[in-house]
């Protein structure tokens, strides 16, 4: 029935896991008040949950970018055919239309490990930091268009890297109960 | 009927106009892809809004700070007393559940003239990144509980005037609509 799942090696499937901070924290933060404990300000109007993440700019020549990201959204199972990273600088993603979205990541490094990849599905609340030089797939938007707020570094310098992955054949991403 | 806007000089009353990037300007950025050309990236999956604002953490020992807010509403008409700065850097609020918020602003200075008091209501997609300096009353969620992204400055330093306004009648907060 699913023609794509029926014609790729088994090693090379990569399944989405729900989004932890703990899960997460080789790559980045998850934005997301579950777990901290907020600042009271505004004559206890407002609870404030400080400093979730920094914005990484990667020295004095860059700065801070306030972006929105309108995204069309995929259909699972994705073949899956390259990586990026941004050297100079941290990138943030957060979803303003409650939506989840998943987010693949691989470690710190030169090249990108098939194996060492690793699938992340929000629960639409939450949204991501990804530090400085962490590969990650461009966005994937489920179900809808949904819009993001995107926070990451301008300035001088080549700040986006790209790697394939894969091979021919790429690598199939797809979500733990589609094939449970 | 309302004894909050009967016991009051007319002068002191404060009501908020849709949110434009043009009457907004003075003050910072609205954060809505309204009025602006994307980049086409990711494949032609997702529109980037670039740049709508920069982060100003207002030299080298700042950096920029990623936080949530979450905000009890508040009901109208509201009497303001105090507005706020932050002379060390920027600070943006995007929504995160589609919810308008009332942006009470006055022009750079060192004083606020109830006179120059501007307030504006958003249409609940729009986000504001106040720059630099610029007097801000504080978070007014309407309706319903809210959250918010908010990208603003940390580093030494204080970064966090308040000044009164209004004396002790304070400045009563209303929307056109419901005293037109």
């Amino acid at each position: 029935m699913n023609t794509l799942s029926e014609t790729r090696p088994a090693s090379l499937c990569l399944r989405a896991q729900p989004l932890t901070a703990e899960a997460f924290a080789e790559f980045g933060e998850v934005l997301d008040s579950t777990g901290h404990t907020p600042l009271l300000i505004n004559d206890g109007m407002t609870e404030r949950y400080h400093a979730l993440a920094r914005v990484d700019t990667g020295g004095s020549e860059g700065h801070g970018l306030i972006n929105l990201f309108h995204a069309r959204p995929y259909a699972l199972p994705l073949r899956l055919t390259s990586m990026e990273r941004h050297p100079l600088g941290s990138q943030a993603f957060m979803p303003l239309d409650a939506q989840p979205f998943i987010v693949v990541v691989a470690p710190l490094g030169e090249q990108v490990a098939t194996a060492d990849l690793r699938a992340f599905i929000t629960n639409g609340r939450q949204g991501v930091n990804y530090r400085r030089g962490v590969w990650h797939h461009s966005l994937i938007a489920l179900n809808a268009p949904a819009r993001f707020i995107v926070i990451d570094r301008g300035g001088p310098g080549d700040n986006c890297d790209v790697l394939p992955i894969g091979g021919a054949e790429g690598v199939v991403l797809d979500l733990v109960s589609a094939q449970a």
